[in-house]
């Protein structure tokens, strides 16, 4: 990263007062041209520095999902964040396989650096969140560098614990919806790491919540879970939400997980708690 | 319409405490499977009987469009109303040249009876929305039948105008968004009448508000619209609003317009002045 990033326009929404963007830019870590939505609340444009917030998204989606479906604007409108959610993976790397699943290669980065021959030049999208991206947003708008948070969903929702837990004090709020909170024990999970990390299920740990909770050691956070309880990949034993509830517990970590009776994994159910997740990160983020 | 229309759930995701669903039934006025949307408060799954706000959608939308970006579900709790949104056309009816274009057939039925031989049987949208939907609705859902209210966006706009002005008392309010507010004199709605009613522009203006405003005779409409100043579809002269205003002037016909600086023709537009829309309604509704 150095200041000659150049961000290309690729959208702009006016939108609660404020506008809902889409940049691109060429990413250095993942070696391919990046998309990002932002959203910036009037006092943003007006030039005032604001904190920020970023969303990491689930499988198969691109940073058009968010910004159309969770209805985040009005809310962040309402408490003065900005709100940056990147693309899920590197896209269009020609790497064999890459567009073979759902859950493997493109819309699925895992949010992790990839350390197998395949993988390892592209993939590396736990850099690019926790690194290169805060780097491209608070050079290129008006931010408080040290006032920032970060939530998200399903893989995205096991990104932003993973992107908090390893890197005490760099956020100062962390949630999530629906995490596949326990990857090591997971399908989904174990076919990523297999895929981006190899064979060695020790080095998957340091990607994985319910692990890092225990040897966390940092200022406290404050973690809010929203889980549908009709969710689907719950049932199926994907997201092991009560495994990452235990290692809490044993760590004395602060965690509220609520179980929310009759709700799935789609964003109708994100859109119904993304008032509370805002809410919960303005107080750690103003405060 | 008899007691035997059957539906079909098509899908149903828990929602702000109540429930975003989607319907498919066999429409006899279109002679083709429908789909529509209805969100259903928490208190019309208890039983509670609820007033009705239909939603028109735009060119090229299906009934996904608004119940994944509008952020009604939200209001609609709050403002305890059930809104339905049915479906833009007729689907496969195999009419030569329905998918031939955007603004044509397919995805444009454009709130109108077609009297054209090839587009009479199934391009009658028209009654489909102020008749067999009205009905199919009352019957299967608990509503209050004389408590209606309608709205949409852009060709959905001047659906919702017309359906309210060629039948007074039938809704209780109207709005719109960005409507095509005079389609005799705008490219879409002479293209669209022409196609399905012939080229005698006299009986067009039976479909279009800035000329049915004149003829009005019932209980005063009480009508919002709200138009982004930036819209691109303003500038090209597909909309008209302002001779809509000067119709509503002439004939005293309240009617507040609300230029809004900056916005665009989309659904971050819609999102943003979503509250204001249902708001207006739930106070005619429930008054």
């Amino acid at each position: 990263m150095t200041s000659s990033t150049k961000l290309t326009l690729v959208s702009s929404n006016k939108c609660f007062n404020g506008e809902q963007r889409v940049y691109s830019h060429e990413s250095s870590e993942v070696g391919c041209t990046m998309k990002f939505g932002i959203f910036l609340p009037a006092s943003a444009l007006d030039g005032t520095k604001l904190p920020v917030l970023y969303w990491l998204s689930g499988l198969t989606c691109t940073e058009q999902n968010f910004i159309t479906k969770a209805g985040a604007q009005r809310v962040a409108a309402k408490q003065n964040v900005i709100i940056v959610n990147p693309d899920t993976s590197p896209r269009g790397c020609n790497i064999e396989g890459e567009d073979d699943s759902y859950d493997f290669g493109t819309g699925a980065g895992f949010y992790v650096d990839a350390t197998t021959e395949k993988w390892k030049k592209n993939y590396r999208m736990y850099s690019y969140v926790t690194i290169e991206l805060i780097d491209v947003i608070n050079e290129n708008f008006q931010t408080i560098p040290d006032r920032k948070g970060i939530f998200g969903h399903s893989m995205g929702g096991h990104g932003a614990l993973i992107c908090a837990l390893k890197n005490p004090g760099l956020y100062r709020s962390v949630s999530a919806f629906a995490p596949i909170a326990h990857p090591t024990k997971c399908a989904w999970g174990k076919k990523c790491f297999t895929g981006y990390l190899g064979p060695d299920d020790h080095v998957w740990r340091e990607y994985d919540a319910t692990e890092l909770v225990k040897s966390y050691n940092g200022p406290p956070l404050d973690i809010l879970v929203d889980q549908g309880a009709s969710d689907d990949f719950l049932k199926e034993g994907q997201l092991l939400p009560e495994r990452l509830m235990e290692s809490c517990a044993e760590s004395k970590m602060p965690c509220i997980m609520r179980m929310q009776e009759g709700y799935d994994h789609s964003y109708y159910f994100i859109s119904t708690f993304i008032e509370d997740h805002i809410n919960h990160h303005a107080k750690h983020l103003h405060g």
